[in-house]
């Protein structure tokens, strides 16, 4: 079969059932996300990531796919739950709430707006509807206004050893994008260029090739627990946000960068002896504060699967082809729970299900079915890419 | 051998040289904790949890087992860098400081104050010193102060489900024998009563035996991650302190049902596959938020070993004499590295050194020498006992 079929197959009839049977809490509004094995709900905490989240995926596929009603009545379900429920008065989004919407953690970070930026958008443009594409524009103002101090209050480091951390401006060369309907061309290109700076400059470190997760403030490392600490999954997710802002630009150089480092990331986070990528990792080798960096994290290998399918489609590199392969054979063989649907979230360093949850505090409706669509759409254009050629060379000869 | 030398000999021989040869800092004072598996320190920042823990390994071992200098002096380098370093000026204790001594992160729960109290006091004894004495006593008084919001302004809960955890009534029933000589009698058993009333009558629940890591403030449980997370080795660190409250109270009751407790959290957290208590558990058996639930950590066991030894000289119950021996045979047969001394920290499921460092961030010189000695001690009156019984009874015959 090829394998735009299998992603797409995998999305339709497995995955967005999946949470279309299990997660939509169609008494109190907002996502269910803490499902069992076998979808059951295990518990009715609401995390805001999540419900962000979901309603963007079903956003996005009514925006992009189709316009089914059925897509459309879940991502309202979800956007009147996070508009009514999720905001503080100030407008910055809790961590979690109760099943009914009652706050239950403070605004610490924000990265809950970040998803709720997102998804307001997204629904704005699926439901046409004006309050919503303001609620997306004044989200991502108000990310903007506490990027220098996204903790707030609740920051603990005393400022003696000041972190800039990768996953601001990661995100935000998605959320612009995500955001483009909604603000204009000059903000979407001055953040893209300060995102590629951060991620490409700051971050990607020449000597090793290698993203580090935090840098001081000044852009140099820092030889401790926060310093040397390794997230490749992050690395390689952010990397196919730079191609694809790399195709937007034509920017070439981007794109080679970006490949490189995808697979340069690779060599260094596969387990020699299990397979599949590692969670975390110290640049020098040291033990990692994280107790759980040998384990197999569903993302971490869906954001490697999009990765490499769009270096691939970009660069057609056979080294490139090589990985995409390993890492498809590892997590499709891995992953998925055919019996029950949809794929496991936390696999211990052997490959064996550490936890049997499809869903939970931080796993929803997201990775899983964007990168399904992602691999699906690149691959549909490469086979047809490599069809048309096979189709000219056909009639040369 | 018998079980008495065998802990004996560890301590003096192994446990103590490793951290007297690696830990110390010479030059800015205070621990090295971060020592990789041959003892070479990875990391130079300071932790105050264990600065605290590893003044009062020393200093108790001063007053208790030999007047060495050398381990006063150790205890010395560290208590002074607690004292001039580690306090901001309301007198609160910061998480984690550089190695000079330049606080990194903010006083964001009692638990630094909870150890720099029972350094500072057992210090004060072995330095016969009336500054320490005081600063142990106002340490304490400043932990009584804050223990109903521990961890002030950095508390993330809206307080729309507000918890209390079991960790505080735990400690504060250790920390007041421990400032036995600072506090007056009636300070130590109201707080004494206070803590066996939380742990026994709140934290333990009568239909299943086990302990709670969180209620709700009046005192039911709450169906949620934090409601219904069970963490076996605080459970059974608890017991041994009840058991020994029970012993200087001569409360045949709390003994027993402790004891009880021991077997019942063993049974229930035991891995039946690969042996070893689970890390984190699941009161309602659904998938715990700790990543890292299935693996085997020092502590746990070596707490487990300390429990078991006392319940067993209590009791002289068969049931926990296999106990014993089932834990002791796992435990050493993998956590100890007779290569490079010490003991590994934390183990996968499958019983394999996960991290190969032997201190880090959380592990420093303080449960292994602390369980050495007390099994030492407690073996030390079980073989006696049994001796001076075989002679009564060979006297008899």
């Amino acid at each position: 079969m090829e394998y735009s079929k299998i992603y797409k197959d995998t999305l339709l009839n497995d995955v967005l059932p999946f949470w279309e049977r299990n997660s939509v809490d169609t008494v109190q509004g907002g996502y269910f996300t803490c499902l069992d094995r076998n979808g059951k709900v295990y518990d009715t905490d609401k995390f805001v990531w999540l419900q962000g989240r979901q309603v963007w995926t079903f956003s996005m596929l009514y925006n992009h796919l189709e316009q089914r009603d059925s897509w459309l009545k879940i991502a309202k379900c979800g956007a009147d739950f996070l508009k009514d429920k999720a905001m503080d008065s100030k407008g910055n989004f809790y961590f979690s709430l109760t099943q009914e919407g009652k706050p239950l953690v403070q605004p610490y970070n924000i990265f809950s707006d970040c998803f709720a930026a997102m998804a307001f958008s997204q629904y704005a443009k699926a439901y046409g509807n004006d309050e919503f594409r303001l609620l997306a524009k004044k989200t991502y103002l108000n990310i903007l206004n506490r990027k220098d101090n996204p903790k707030g209050i609740y920051e603990k480091s005393t400022g003696e050893r000041s972190w800039k951390n990768f996953a601001l401006p990661m995100i935000l060369s998605n959320l612009v994008l995500e955001l483009e309907d909604v603000l204009n061309q000059e903000e979407i290109e001055k953040t893209l260029d300060f995102s590629i700076d951060e991620v490409m400059n700051v971050f990607l470190q020449n000597d090793s090739g290698l993203i580090y997760e935090n840098v001081l403030q000044n852009g140099t490392l820092h030889d401790s627990f926060e310093g040397r600490l390794l997230n490749p999954g992050h690395g390689i997710e952010a990397m196919w946000f730079m191609i694809d802002i790399g195709a937007r630009r034509n920017d070439k150089k981007l794109i080679r960068t970006a490949t490189d480092t995808v697979v340069r990331i690779l060599e260094h986070s596969w387990d020699p002896i299990y397979g599949g990528v590692f969670y975390f990792m110290d640049a020098k080798g040291h033990p990692t504060q994280q107790l759980e960096w040998d384990q197999k994290l569903w993302w971490v290998h869906l954001e490697t699967l999009v990765a490499l399918a769009k270096a691939y489609e970009q660069t057609g590199s056979e080294i490139i082809w090589a990985w995409y392969q390993k890492v498809h054979d590892y997590a499709w063989s891995h992953f998925p729970d055919p019996e029950n649907g949809e794929w496991y979230g936390y696999l211990n360093r052997q490959g064996e299900p550490l936890l049997s949850l499809k869903g939970g505090k931080w796993k929803g409706c997201f990775h899983v079915p964007r990168a399904m669509y992602q691999c699906w759409k690149t691959f549909e254009r490469i086979e047809k890419n490599r069809s048309d050629k096979t189709g000219t060379l056909k009639n040369c000869t």
